[in-house]
């Protein structure tokens, strides 16, 4: 199952110790393995158990690679992000995709009370093989973006706001109700699992491709 | 207080025969007295009695007006709806307004997933003096017009919708949560106090210009 | 936009004579006019005025179709239901995928307090290109499904059930809680959604393919 | 858009690093430069490296004001809170209003639990061009400023209070369902949009007089 | 227990037929035997079978009283509604207090919105021995209530509102959070327990009296 | 108004030095000032500058009181708690009230779940002026007690409790629910607003025997 | 699984044709077929099919049962309700038991606003091998039951009730906080379900007994 | 009441001083006092004064024993967690458990979306006596096991998780809503609770033994 996926260690309410057994344990079966939600500081105490580690700062994501990562896609994940805190979501979503075999695009900070600036850039979303929008607060990005573009939406609400966001509530609550037919949504902040996804529909295309 | 506007009466919950004699009793000190949430069936009943009565159908607003009804503004209100389902909210608003003395510009349909068609009636947000915005679902389209206009906006959230839209509080939480400064939100469905609220902003302007 | 996808009422809020009005604008330019959410009385309203107009019983559609519609694709939609009550919501998205030109499967019953009759359909599962589940109560069967399958899962919460069940929401906050990768959740009921994301997933595979 | 009106940094989430580099490119292209949600700790790191930066303690804002800031508007916006506790969202209403060149009136703690001393403040509620009503806990002021005033009252719930308050939720709520017309809300400890949104109504105004 | 008071018979979920025989049995104990929450049809079905039942409409109350009926109070219940909707409410507490031999005085649509008209009525409030204030929508009359009186208040919110009045969940949060102190709540449209509340309320002062 | 009661200052979100100032001042007009959630080491600064102010430090009280405090009251406020943990929000109340001069009972620890020990009490039920029953968790004890008791209960849901509790709600709606009538509930962990509530209501009887 | 219970059908959404299809199919293998949430309306229709079908109209529930029927257990289960209006749910349970072959004892309207009549009940409770124990409005009574049984409860909170019982949302919470330990709670209203788990308790027992 | 289980203290909100004190006061007349919720710093305070008691880090549990300890039951718990997260919760079901007298079967990491781990241990299912089944997140694994098992399922819904699990309410949900019937829910994350439901189970078929 995933075949050709990473192996993913969920950081939170785990010691170091117990991440670095795992990780010891499943690179032996598997050419890449990775941890997501892993502060700085968790990471310096990992790094000197398992010196190839490499961190991804602001996707909070360290992973071991090897020889034998899947071969690059020629399709393309692109993430848009409404504002410049939903970043470290985005970035989960990111290099959770590389780390599966998929070139990324960025465009950050095209929030909807811009529409410019998100206009401005439509041929991206014109072009785009699969779509993961990032965004908090009102969370109205994926459905702007759903009625521009003519692939699929992976819509990730995120705990950015205040008050009446209600901890990301709002957002999901949003997303879920667009307008805009042909959005997936996520929980709030689950960047690793929007990429998962869009990895995912991207290999519908591949096993096509390679079937006789 | 109020000076200027209609008296109001909130029909649900009065039975046709307390609606008359309301109105006939605020008839004698009032240019314009009004009742909202009227059902045709109800009017019926009431233009039985009171045959000066005119009836708004969309709006389900029925008022009596008088001669001393009140001049036109020059400045007017632009309300715009996200969907066709939007419209008996939208409505109320209009009627309100007309009958407060504020001519009124209608653009329906507008919603965020077709984003190109509110942005070819960018002129009619450029030029308003202030805007009400209606919307239900996931009731993006405040936001996106409050990027765009220079003026106040006031947004409606609707009971638009189904599931996760939970009789409107889907579209009222994205108001509140807007990423767009300038927008003031009213009450789940309650157009007429839109109205109230954008006429008020545009006394202000009058009082500005009868001041000495 | 959507191209060669049908266009689409929301049938709702609507009277028969204003969809009448509708179809026949949209079916000039359009192979494929749909409407969901009607019942059959509206449909007999309908027909009287649309003689070629098809009815959908179990799945509250009516549509036109014409000559031009799409050419059947080769990749297959694969719908489940965790029980009877679902059939509504899964049969809105199998007739939509059908409209749409993608040929459905169908595995009904399924839920996971019997999971053997599950495991008994797995190479369903396993072959599948894409794959919607469709579940109320508790909602989990997305999340058993998602951990045997190896592509993309559409998931669709119902409001079938009962008090603590909140009309929908506790399966879908199962849906979007689930611990498998890979699930995109639409709203409560959205059988519609559903079926339009899983065809855009299979047209990426299309594209691909087409592309130079 | 929002021409005349300062730039803002909402100051949550970024470092003080992020904040200097922002502010020192935005002072380039404009008279004013402010950033909300600073506390004490970071505008000392901030002034270090921007000498001429202004802190406003109780509002929790720091700016950058320049010699071509804004003409002092003739209108005014009057603010009231319900408590003490209101005062830091009531300052960031009040200093945004400044720094967008609008002069502010004052008036703390006049709750509906003793209204009398409102009332003997009800002169300054009658004069008013447009108010600010700022409450937590019962959220009750807004709702018996709009029946004093004629003028659009923009009503700001806060987080204080606790338990049955829900952080703010409740407040919020009093506020959507007042009886009195004219209310327009924004979110929970919403000081500088509510601010905005006011200043937006006076330039209503400002616009009209200065019309051919 | 409840000494004194009449036994009650809460009607929802009763066929006429269970109701009569309640009834009838309890009458041979007590001296007053009343129903709540009885529609009109009902009562009819009642006093076919019960001649001597007495129905009060406005409070939908159903009485059998007798010589033996405590004699009046000197202490008055003071019954205050913020609108003309809340009066079904207020009524219910009204008659529940005289069938428990309290006289009642009632102050009706003394909403928040139009605080005059609250305050013309000072005198009514400083006097009272007990109040029970009934308000749906914003809810907030108890609070400025409870600020102008010196006795206790029972605060009753009502489900009369829509859209984010969420059936009388906002009232009734904004009763619990009242800054004023000396309010008691109880449940949303709780009418008669609000008066047996008061009633036990002024019973403290009765046994006192009575006592040696 | 609150004649004869102790002025309050609320601590949360003042520095010891705002409470200062506005003890001193208040002082100066009242036989006696408290502050309540006021933790130890606030009390040591506010002690320095007050040497007179007494700490009640399970009730996280501290006051001033005055030769001229209230006489004593012949009746009684009895307090019962359902278990240990309640014990702070039970104290705030019976301090208060003693700062109002009402003598106090204590009745701790007689949840519902140990029925028995609750009746072994049933005397102090029985004889009660006036009840303040504080619970957390499930919050049933106010409905068992109101079933025995023939005075008034002021019921106070406290935020004991995890999970499920919500932080207070869950007692919260189980009091407002009291099947058993003559319960006045008051907001979560308010051990303040309870005391003021009972008192008022024994004032009631206090002012009925001095009235000529 | 389940051997040896009834086979059992949700009636709710199935045409009176589907739920005679099922049976008929079902019985061919079981001995025993049920069907809950039966209307009589439903009932009559069904029963014109099935002649030998059985009715409990109190307990919304038709069987079908053979002579090979389960042989009477010794266990009993006992079954406690708060209120009257609890009742179609407790006979819900009472009749499923009953079909799975568990003799009942039944004890209706021991709410704990009348805490005496329970105890008077005493010794049912001390007997029970299995309670079932039905409430809604507060909730209370699983709480107070466990606290005196030395058996298992099963707790099912129901839908009666009004305002902030919230269709049952309200006791559900409360049997969830239940102090006293020992208590498995079920959906609200879910009679049946509560009577398979008291069967299932009450079956280890048995297996017990007959292992070698 | 409990009679052989041991007395338990809640830890949360008592000082090492009060455990110390009560587990004295207790031992006199119980052969096991445990107490739960008990974090390292605070054990290593109470086994200073405490030398005999026994702590078991993983269940947050420590415990004194004696001697005249139950003997062992011949039945058996067996405890299911669908995460690795989810274990301190079910080591504080098993340590629970065992210091009641019963054994327990340990399975851990069985969640859903791996549902073949959970088959091939499908035998221990089967064989169980009764069933404590321990998950956060989608809380999806109850239903299944309910499905497979043929005894009672206490189910156990952690706060494991983030965003759309709402701190364990919809596991809570998920468990409440489960097709599969013969489950017992208890509160988020409260094993103790569970443990005790499930040897109350046990003891129904010893009682049954040993009677006459
Ligand atoms: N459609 C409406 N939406 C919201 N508020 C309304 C509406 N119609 C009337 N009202 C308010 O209801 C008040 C009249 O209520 P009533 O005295 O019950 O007729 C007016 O002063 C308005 O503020
Ligand atoms: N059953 C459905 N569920 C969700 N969305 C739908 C459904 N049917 C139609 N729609 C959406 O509603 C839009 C049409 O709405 P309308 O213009 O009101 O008829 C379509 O573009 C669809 O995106
Ligand atoms: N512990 C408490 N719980 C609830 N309300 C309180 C408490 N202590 C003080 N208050 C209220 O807070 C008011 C004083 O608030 P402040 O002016 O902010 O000090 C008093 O009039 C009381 O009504
Ligand atoms: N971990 C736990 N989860 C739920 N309830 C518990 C737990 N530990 C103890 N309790 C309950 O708390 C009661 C003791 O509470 P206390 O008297 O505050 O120590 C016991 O009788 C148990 O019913
Ligand atoms: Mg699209
Ligand atoms: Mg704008
Ligand atoms: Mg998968
Ligand atoms: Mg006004
Ligand atoms: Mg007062
Ligand atoms: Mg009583
Ligand atoms: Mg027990
Ligand atoms: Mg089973």
């Amino acid at each position: 199952l995933r075949t050709g996926f990473p192996e993913v260690i969920w950081g939170p309410g785990k010691t170091p110790e117990q991440i670095i057994e795992i990780m010891q344990t499943m690179r032996q079966n598997h050419p890449t393995v990775m941890a997501t939600r892993i502060e700085p500081e968790v990471y310096e105490k990992l790094s000197a158990k398992i010196p190839d580690l490499v961190y991804y700062p602001s996707a909070r994501i360290c992973a071991i690679t090897s020889q034998t990562s899947p071969p690059k896609s020629q399709q393309t994940i692109t993430i848009l992000t409404a504002g410049t805190a939903d970043l470290p979501v985005a970035e989960e979503a990111a290099i959770t995709a590389s780390l599966c075999g998929f070139p990324v695009k960025r465009l950050w900070d095209v929030g909807v009370a811009g529409v410019h600036r998100l206009l401005s850039n439509w041929h991206l979303i014109a072009e785009a093989d699969v779509l993961i929008v990032v965004a908090g607060m009102e969370g109205a990005l994926p459905s702007v973006v759903a009625g521009l573009a003519d692939c699929p939406v992976v819509a990730v609400p995120t705990s950015v706001g205040y008050g009446a966001s209600l901890n990301g509530l709002a957002p999901l609550l949003t997303m879920l109700n667009s307008c805009a037919a042909g959005v997936g949504v996520v929980n709030i902040d689950n960047g690793f699992g929007a990429a998962i996804l869009a990895c995912q529909i991207l290999r519908v295309a591949q096993k096509q491709q390679t079937a006789p």
